[in-house]
């Protein structure tokens, strides 16, 4: 099966909220393909980020780029509608946050967004097994969650490739993500693992040079 | 006893969020005095805003004025340590959503920052009762937090003239905050039931001139 | 101030359910004002009982008597629309039960019913401070909701002429409802104390004489 | 291995609650096998139905057939015993819904019952393998619970499949249950995939004639 | 109203745990009236100490004095007959952790064990208003519960003198504990506000000699 | 792959708490390798049982073998620091009671604990797919954790097969410990479906001569 055109999807989770709009404008300007939208809330994980009034005010600005929300929210029902109303393009979720898993993955559909499941580095792939026809997008964690400071972790590359089976085996077109540690250093072994879409916070909005970043990622991914 | 001098506290929940930095700024240069920072958590009330690392970001951007933290999250606890690192200058919660108010009073004090009550628009005062000697601040709501496009409460204004006996029986030096639906038009009648402290929201980032109107509120407090 | 004409309302948690529509219909019949409906979720309360599908039914059958639902869920606000379009006339709930008491309130106004308070036996009556203009009806329980075979707290007499108090002070005509171990002996002295709305499970439906019954109840009443 | 005798279990939540015992009578004087009892509790589905004391108005009133109980709650221990009491002949329940399956699955034995696991749609059939030795019902839910309006999730046919071949390699007589936009249309092919106890709702109770659909049913199974 | 003898009561959780039976008996050989039994759960407060087991081994090793247990756990019900049944003589708990105050107390009183409700330093006295006749006790707690390391809160001293007042009012002999940061130095000033009942940890177990220290402390009542 | 040392460790559960240093350092004398620790917090089981400060008196007395600690507690990360702190040598939690498995593996590791998952007789073995690499331990539970007075359920032969296999493939060495019903007469058979570390409680510490009985059982396992 042929594989799908890589993405970047720059996490604005290391951007300057202080300048959100601009440093996204900036961000995709300078090559990327997505905006990444982390929205914890305290119970999930132990961290409280941003939500729907942000995603809002970047649509405002003129943001018009697919904004790749991931949910680390627990329950999730109540807020999907939120965040399409804000203007998501794609929401993903832990299906162990929800009690009803094809539930949530057709109310956020009936919300007009692409849906996504999310893996904790620790989660099973079996969750997968009775809802790749509902999905667009699976999101494979290469760190914990709501946690800053950590490193790829390197058992994750078995995974994607175990993930890709799973995808090329459904025939479907479902984007396979990649969140957590990736670099211009380790994107071309990730992407080479199977992943086609690849979340980068800090490398990306941390570097000097937006642009020569994205381009170095690309070049690596091949 | 005589009255402290009135703040007035934009809640940046009305501002830009895309342009924060500067949209706080700006409402600060036209005579705002705090920065009202709403936090909630989509679980104490049903939506979710922004966290620390929003606050740190306009800490970085150069907002030196007082940032008063409204924590609608419950429990209350774990997060306190991260607002008071990311730059909070007073954090207050509601009492219901911590199971041990003198406890978390506390650690928001050792924490360095200033601490308060708030109070939804039903719930009674009695949990004032034994903790006036750790507060610098009551927050009476006077409209329910965390849901949208909701007028002053009237009863509000009999609320305040007791919390303000409360204050002064006690002789200390504590603020008088109210938050929900103020405006030019009844700000004076907030102020004279004894609120010393006015958040107000779209009634100030949604004027054309923030500087003219916040100085219609201070002239109407008199 | 004038005492509101007493009110019958037999709780159909005695009735029998396998015949819920003649059992309703007959006790109207023999006398009784309103249906009172006990809702119980199994986790404000240990017991799950009947909602809303429950309650249409009624309607359906052509029961037009006044139906008063006690809720004894938590949260409360998800489930209040939906007693509301099933056809419920007043819904009450535990102030303890939703983290917004004032938001609660509201909602049940807006979709339409009449709203109240209920005080488990134990909670104090100073959730009534900030409210009274908002309720059309306080409910004293007079046993512990949800556990069987309980009789009827002496206390409760005591509590109830408190809340008679905050009613005649409040100028406003809310209705001060009673539940648990009422029976024809008792009943008169529960209205002396300032009781005007009654509810009366087995007493009534165990009784071999509804109409009987309820004469009994009325005429002690005085 | 040679398949069990089909059942048809109508569910009751479609029922005429005004009219429960003469309507459950009705339908299985038409020829259905089995009452199935849709028990939800706000918390685990946003549904509030029906429970222990409505199951045992209906054996008062005559009802003799096997009364299954399907538990849409959480947690589940504490109502087990309930429904043992008013007279359930076979209890299921969600296994996300308990921290103990193993432990629930004895509580129901112990309590004189026969037991179930229940499957969402998107939940794996993995929590099946080490309890087989212990079920007598495995009930795979074709829409999800609590939720109206939905229709037969055509993935629901492979998972049974994969369903029969467990039981069938167990070779124990656990029956193989299928809930949600169960029709004569489509019953056939569900029977074929391996399913031999078939709840339907608003099918049987909303047709003009009980008998001819179950009829119907029967002969669509083969 | 004539105050009732003096109980000291030191907490176990300074005992030595290695030893326990053996701690015990010295302290109360020492002098000491009652073991003070401290129960946490890692959820009303975080931490987790001892249970049942415990103070059930303590009867078989032949403790006779009244053992008074502390709940700090939420929620209260499940676990009070396991405590009764291991050997509890008082059984106290926070009203903010049982959802039925009254109803826990009754189920405290069936075990067959005596009742108390305890106070958190900033919860309001309030929900004493409809309970007086079913405490044995109550408990003023002069330390946040479950933390270590703290000093006795001087506005203890007043809340003291209030809850006397009530139990004066009351007619009834209802003990006045109070709990955290007791020592011979500041117990004088404890009694004389109303206490009769005094909770001492490490200032008992951590002292050289027991009995000096219990002497001194009953000394300084007077 | 060679098979490691056999490991005894006693549940502590079933020793005199009233003399709990003494009776620990006795198993240990009679042959006892580890100290098994179990924790219930009477939220993730119904028991509430023995927390750190008993762990560390443990390791005052002098008791210096490993202390292999089993947390039936849910949620996991708060008190991993408080037992590490403690004194424990291995943490051990089951994966549904954490929401990052992952993650409260790394914590325990970063406390300086070696790390464990544990498996209810119900639970799916799949929570070991991404990580096996950060365990010391697997204990698969052979009754349900938290409830008395039950017996090893057979089944938990081949599910010990199953894990072997796993810990074989992994090339580590992991332990595969059992607890519950463990017994001289069945730890033969226990030993040969791959368990190499075994808990037992009442069987030693109930048993007349502890040196005895552990020789019993060592000899059993061959």
């Amino acid at each position: 099966m042929t594989r799908q055109t890589p993405i970047i999807a720059p996490s604005i989770l290391a951007a300057d909220f202080a300048r959100l709009g601009e440093d996204t404008a900036a961000v995709l300007a300078a090559g990327a393909d997505w905006v990444h939208f982390d929205v914890m809330d305290n119970h999930y994980v132990p961290n409280l980020t941003i939500g729907p009034m942000v995603l809002q005010s970047l649509r405002k600005y003129g943001i018009a780029a697919p904004i790749d929300v991931h949910l680390m929210v627990k329950p999730v029902d109540r807020i999907v509608p939120d965040f399409a109303r804000a203007g998501a393009s794609l929401i993903s979720f832990h299906p162990e946050a929800s009690e009803h898993v094809d539930r949530t993955l057709g109310l956020i559909k009936e919300s007009g967004c692409q849906a996504g499941l999310v893996f904790n580095p620790a989660t099973p792939l079996d969750y997968l097994d009775y809802v790749m026809d509902k999905l667009d997008l699976i999101l494979i964690m290469s760190v914990n969650p709501g946690f800053g400071g950590q490193k790829f972790i390197p058992g994750t590359l078995e995974k994607l490739r175990e993930a890709r089976q799973r995808i090329d085996a459904s025939g479907r077109a479902i984007r396979l993500e990649v969140d957590g540690g990736v670099t211009a250093e380790n994107i071309g072994a990730i992407a080479a693992a199977g992943a086609d879409t690849f979340v980068a916070g800090s490398a990306i909005f941390h570097a000097k040079d937006y642009r020569a970043e994205i381009a170095a990622m690309r070049k690596a991914i091949g």
